[in-house]
């Protein structure tokens, strides 16, 4: 085989064999579920804590469910998934990991903040394409008391948020690549590089994410020769309503407009006005549950036919943003195509 | 191409362009500098401050710096590396996000505990043995002081450590994958998966992650009828003293002894018994430097010329623990050679 024949230059692989996502999953919280999606997600949970002791172990348990659901309808066993690509918001990743723990599939643990939704369909995608599986599974999940706890101050505190604040998902997609049937196909790969604007506010991630966003899809359309029309959606991770604006704004100066085909999947799933989110919704589940609920099945309807998912992460921890640190953001982009 | 064809069964991929480690550079500590491997490491630390104002911080800029001197051995530039695969152990692996925010390279952030330097040497050599990349760079890192504060204690409690506990290693390994020339090369990648035997104890992780490294080792001879005394040596992560010989144990239950060619990193990084280091060393950067300074330049002498490198993590947070969770932990396994 020639070296490296599958890159087109800069940041993006064409995958040749185009693994095709055969299932998804979608399970969100009661918040989600009355947000505009309400009717794509395939679970909206009465009880956000799923009868745990706590919310970690709730966003695991929410992780392992949607993996379940979607190997069922993959009429898939777990036996059959030669690996499992996840990740999450919580230190040391503890809800991937113990979800993990329930399955017997090789793991290859992942942080890209709320990047990872598309840097698990990535990887997923590009060890399918290369031949090294037959079936993959890539999820992530967020919970909003697990991150509310970890990253700002504990609910029971009542502190007032920002407006520039996003409000972090409760909720978890898991998607199953394999080759057969017709199914979405990821077609190509834009990996992100990352990028520090010099933004510090921790109540404002959108603006700390946006020179990412924007810099993966001009590198996309770049390296690939594609253009904006190209698709039907663009879809951000979670850059809420002040970072996808801006997100817009960086990319027109390379002479792109995608200001027809951009939805931001932190804009989209709550009713932003009515439902006290601010800016809009984040974390990683958040882009996993627009992808695998909404997306997704208007992919597989055939509403649109090609799509470009452009999960974004602002790569800070609580103890970078004491020492007066920066907030370096993340995206990785991957088209997915229903013929 | 066919599908799933690279698959051995099982847990394992073999890799049929094999990309070649054409570059290595481990940095450490001057606790690690004072040990048994000293004369291996090419950069020993005065200062594990690195001058920076944080432990955190420092521990960034010596991942960075093993980035940038195994790119300048390979002669190459950060436009010539396609993609980094980087993890450590901090919340949110803010070493790894903050050293990738200076290069401008394509950055795939991971977790996998102190099984990041096999997890990010794994994921590197499929995507270039898929032809997706003609060099990547593998890294990971770790840093007592950051640990320590993380997961334990701060330092000046000057609290006592247990005997089963080990000794976060501070260092940074980094190596660089190309095609071409007589350099070792990565032939199979067998991935782990997720073992938790219910071990509670955080002091003692050495028994936590046996269960694991005994699965993904026996795994490995199986999928690949591999034997034993096929390796020169192989190197487990960081079991520690206590943990290597309970692996060994697990192993002969299956039927091979690997006890000839059984080393782990975390016991041989030490004199354990001199530098009060009770069970041995762990830490992302344990096995990263202990392959990248003492294995890679045996290999690179043909002093030894097949090992199986076979780094080991424990999944667990400060959450998980005090929430009265067991331990999981995951090895991933690759077969480097030199012809």
């Amino acid at each position: 085989m020639q070296r490296g024949n599958k890159r087109m230059g800069g940041q993006t692989v064409k995958l040749d064999n185009p693994p095709k996502i055969i299932a998804a999953h979608s399970i969100v919280g009661p918040k989600e579920g009355e947000g505009p999606l309400s009717k794509y997600f395939d679970e909206i949970l009465d009880d956000d804590t799923l009868g745990k002791k706590s919310f970690e172990k709730a966003e695991s348990q929410m992780m392992f469910t949607a993996i379940s659901q979607a190997l069922k309808k993959a009429n898939l066993k777990e036996a059959d998934i030669d690996y499992l690509f996840s990740g999450d918001l919580l230190n040391q990743i503890i809800s991937s990991s113990f979800a993990a723990r329930e399955f017997s599939i090789p793991f290859f643990g992942l942080y890209g903040a709320c990047s990872t939704m598309s840097e698990s369909l990535s990887l997923a995608s590009i060890i399918m394409d290369g031949g090294f599986a037959n079936h993959v599974v890539a999820t992530t999940s967020s919970h909003f008391s697990s991150a509310e706890r970890q990253f700002r101050f504990p609910l029971e505190y009542g502190s007032q948020r920002a407006q520039t604040a996003q409000w972090t998902v409760t909720g978890s997609g898991a998607v199953v690549l394999g080759h057969e049937g017709n199914f979405p196909e990821v077609t190509y790969v834009t990996t992100g590089i990352v990028k520090d604007y010099g933004q510090k506010d921790a109540n404002n991630m959108g603006a700390a994410m946006a020179p990412a966003a924007a810099d993966t899809i001009v590198s996309h359309f770049k390296d690939t020769g594609r253009k904006p029309e190209d698709y039907d959606i663009i879809a951000t991770g979670d850059l809420g309503v002040i970072g996808k604006a801006l997100t817009d704004k960086l990319i027109q100066e390379f002479g792109y407009d995608i200001s027809k085909q951009h939805i931001d999947c932190g804009e989209i799933i709550f009713d932003n006005e009515n439902q006290n989110t601010q800016s809009g919704g984040s974390g990683c589940g958040c882009s996993a549950v627009v992808f695998t609920g909404y997306l997704y099945k208007r992919l597989m309807k055939k509403e649109i036919k090609k799509i470009l998912l452009v999960s974004t992460g602002a790569l800070m921890s609580t103890t970078s943003s004491l020492q007066g640190e920066t907030i370096p953001g993340i995206a990785h982009a991957v088209a997915i195509e229903m013929n």
